[in-house]
């Protein structure tokens, strides 16, 4: 596999009105953003609604992007697990499915530390050949890795090079890993809805893995930068925080984004499963509002 | 169903040395807990190492349980999920499987408040008719349900009075349910291993659910109180508590479980699935110790 | 008191190289940030170092600023603690050294309930005579209040009906509240680097209470917002949201802070008080490029 | 001075019905407890309510105890805070006053990491001469400690070799830090109301530091251990577990102990400062159960 780098878009659920998966929609939203044109897609990951999903449903949404996708570009697969043996499953299918690499948090568990950590990332690695996406991301596995840990993962664990951070200041701790590691082709991808891109960017990251709803922006961002024309990466960077911001809101996020993506005509049915929560006036105004001045068509 | 009292053991998922699910040693424990005299069982809890399961195996160790039980107790089987969808199926699987109701917990998401949680629980039952036991344990869910909204779910969900009250002090939290809902019959387990049931009794529990390894004791407790032999409820409780605790310790609690029960003939092999953690050899010597001084045959 | 609203900074506390607290430098940031046009001051918040200040330190940051700013707009005095009984010896030192109101978090403390944060508030309330702002900062009290506990609160506490949101989505909570308060007086301040405050005053708030180092910025957004030119507010905002975002990150965001108001020429030395983390050159140089983009004067 | 070891009674702040701090009581316990035959004292630990305190009253505080206790046995006084400025401040105070060493949790600080937890002791024990007790509490501190973290500390800073290990299991965690540190002279105190102070004397414990209301007890149990009467040692540890259980229940164990410290004559008003919680009467039954069974003179 080529190494992982660029604009990876993270792929929402989309459900119907009723409440089940919608593989049509799903694919509307890939030919979209390819037309967007990123990197690769991460299907199963937190904001694909991955924990409400049932082990079937996974199957199906990732069987629906693999084969819709059908080799165009690399797909990455969620694969955390509270258990070694289920991570291990789902990394298993994954691989065997097409998936060019998996994404796995540590996994969530009372009194856990860095040896346990660092332990599981080998242990999958050792019972399958993928690549692993190392997700730092502490609100979902209640554990912050240390940029330490991370390099010795990194160092210990060759198949698990790969970081995705979204352990805020990214881009401080961007430096901070790639400082452990320079002996090491450490490549980290920014997340948090490319609300710290440019930063990240400019601290050594290889590109970004979110679900903003408009991954043309990033693309063009970091084509720009990779360019060296850093003044004009900036510009087109900062010109689009604005909605960045707004999509990444803390408890209404997904449901902003979806709602996006709705507007762009990708998916039929906005709605996200409960317990999450659904959008009010206001919020519909003041989205309106900021995509009207960034610009972009919806 | 008759209403849920007594003593409910929370079953443990015996793993084969190679970290299959060992049905053999699941029906082993089954006898030998009623041998005990609990008054029901739980399958699928968090001691359970439910979190550890696949879906499949979900399946199995239900099937295996009730079919094995053959309705000489009635089983309650843990259906948390984080999604209301999921919780729903799993609610559905249960009943239809033969459990006399199923435990859950609030879903677990971020920025999750006291609506949310009270309409979770009011959708699960209005989608199944069953009853719901409330489970009360913030490290599981990350939510800390106060007595004002454990007490509005039983006023609003009639399938939903019967809590499992895991949040300390639990007799203190007891007597504060139990004030604002005397209207109603609700009916609190305590759960903690045990440490606490005598207190709990005393404050109006209606029983214990956990998954001790010797409920013959906590039977042998909730009855003489419940016959209004309180000195020696008390005397026959204090005498456990060394054992119970040290038992109940946070993050090595279900291994030392598991270890006891080998001991007592019914599991082939003490092993958890990872990253769970294993004894150590202090560890063992100790349960040795507090094992002889409480008396117990294992 | 006139009602407090409008643009609200929240003061550093300027420390000399050897760390001692730095009157001049503190007097220096008032007169830039009056020059600004701000409509008050926060002394003593959080982004204030206060957590780092010793009481007598507390007591003469709080003179300087008083005895500096001199009447000409109000002070607000940060006077949380894990004691009532403190929090009240707090609240009066502020109302007898002449602030305008407090500004309260629930205290910290293990198992603390919403019925226990009301009664803080009121028994504050009842002992000293004095505007109460609560400040909904979960990240520092470790307690997320409900919109109907800040309801609750500001329908029983007449003296605590304005509240400093920090609790993400701000705009949305702020829609949440003010519905069920409909029949009082609450106002709203949104805080978090300004980050949201477009989206706050759309939503209701009365302005904002933040540290951001050029609350010029934030007192023209409001100023057109609340003349209805609210485009021109949107415009405003969004320009410099990139430059907000970047201050406001999690961990070095009152390094970056003190760096700019260095820049700005008000404080000697930039450093925060161990264990507050230092910028690395990345960062800085991040920082250039987004004040340049942003077109601010420094 | 002297290794630190044996039995530390962690003292309670006893205040009058008024709320202010009483000296009286406070020299009435240390005289019981000397009595009880204690090892040493702690004084402004957390369940001395030192959050709740004034740096005038932790000044008023210590000073009474070590004026009271006159070197009688040696005190160690808490130091922690969030600022390395005023724990050096804290630190200071508490070696001119005489302590004979002081107890320190990490900074509670948002994104604190290892690295910030290790340079916060070095720089304390290289500004002020005095051992120092590493408290691992993670409630309190909001940050994990773990066993080679605890052991790097150890070995970079001979003043602080001594833990005050709270954060469970404390036994098994207790046996991996004294791996860690086979060459160095680490003692470690358990703590936690003393509720597994047998096994962790048999991992390698040097003590008891708690606030348990009846040390003579852990006196006894710590005496016939280090005699090698390990059965008896056991048998005295059991027999009283189920009250030390009782009395360190979450939320309102120090009320308990207040309580108990009351019956014995020694404090006066056994309230704790709001926002902490009070009895009711279930808790009070419980407790006259629970002592009488223990057999303990009160």
């Amino acid at each position: 596999m080529a190494a992982i780098g660029g604009v990876f878009s993270v792929l929402p659920t989309p459900f119907t009105s009723s409440g089940d998966v919608d593989p049509d929609s799903l694919t509307r939203v890939i030919d979209l953003l390819l037309s967007d044109g990123v990197d690769g897609f991460t299907a199963l990951g937190v904001t694909s609604e991955v924990a409400r999903l049932t082990e079937a449903e996974r199957d199906r949404v990732l069987d629906t992007v693999l084969t819709h996708v059908h080799g165009r570009v690399p797909v990455v697969a969620g694969a955390t697990a509270e258990g070694l043996r289920t991570c291990i499953e789902y990394t298993r299918r994954a691989r065997h499915a097409g998936s060019a690499a998996v994404m796995i948090s540590p996994p969530r568990m009372p009194k856990i530390n860095s040896d346990a950590v660092a332990k599981h990332f080998a242990e999958v690695a050792s019972a399958v050949d993928v690549p692993i996406i190392v997700q730092d991301y502490p609100p979902i596995s209640g554990y912050a890795m240390e940029p330490a840990l991370l390099a010795r993962i990194a160092r210990d664990v060759p198949a698990a090079r790969t970081i995705k951070l979204e352990d805020p200041p990214t881009p401080f701790k961007t430096s901070r890993i790639l400082e452990l590691t320079r002996d090491l082709d450490v490549r980290i991808f920014g997340g948090l809805g490319g609300v710290f891109l440019l930063e990240e960017l400019m601290a050594g990251a290889a590109g970004a893995m979110t679900g903003f709803a408009f991954p043309a922006i990033l693309v063009q961002i970091v084509a720009l930068f990779r360019a060296g024309r850093v003044d004009e990466a900036a510009d087109a960077f900062y010109r689009r925080v604005p909605l960045m911001r707004f999509e990444f809101q803390e408890g209404i996020g997904m449901a902003i984004r979806k709602e996006v993506l709705r507007r762009r005509g990708a998916i039929a049915h906005a709605g996200i499963r409960p317990p999450g929560g659904t959008l009010d006036d206001q919020t519909r105004l003041a989205l309106d509002r900021v995509l009207a001045w960034a610009d972009v068509k919806v």
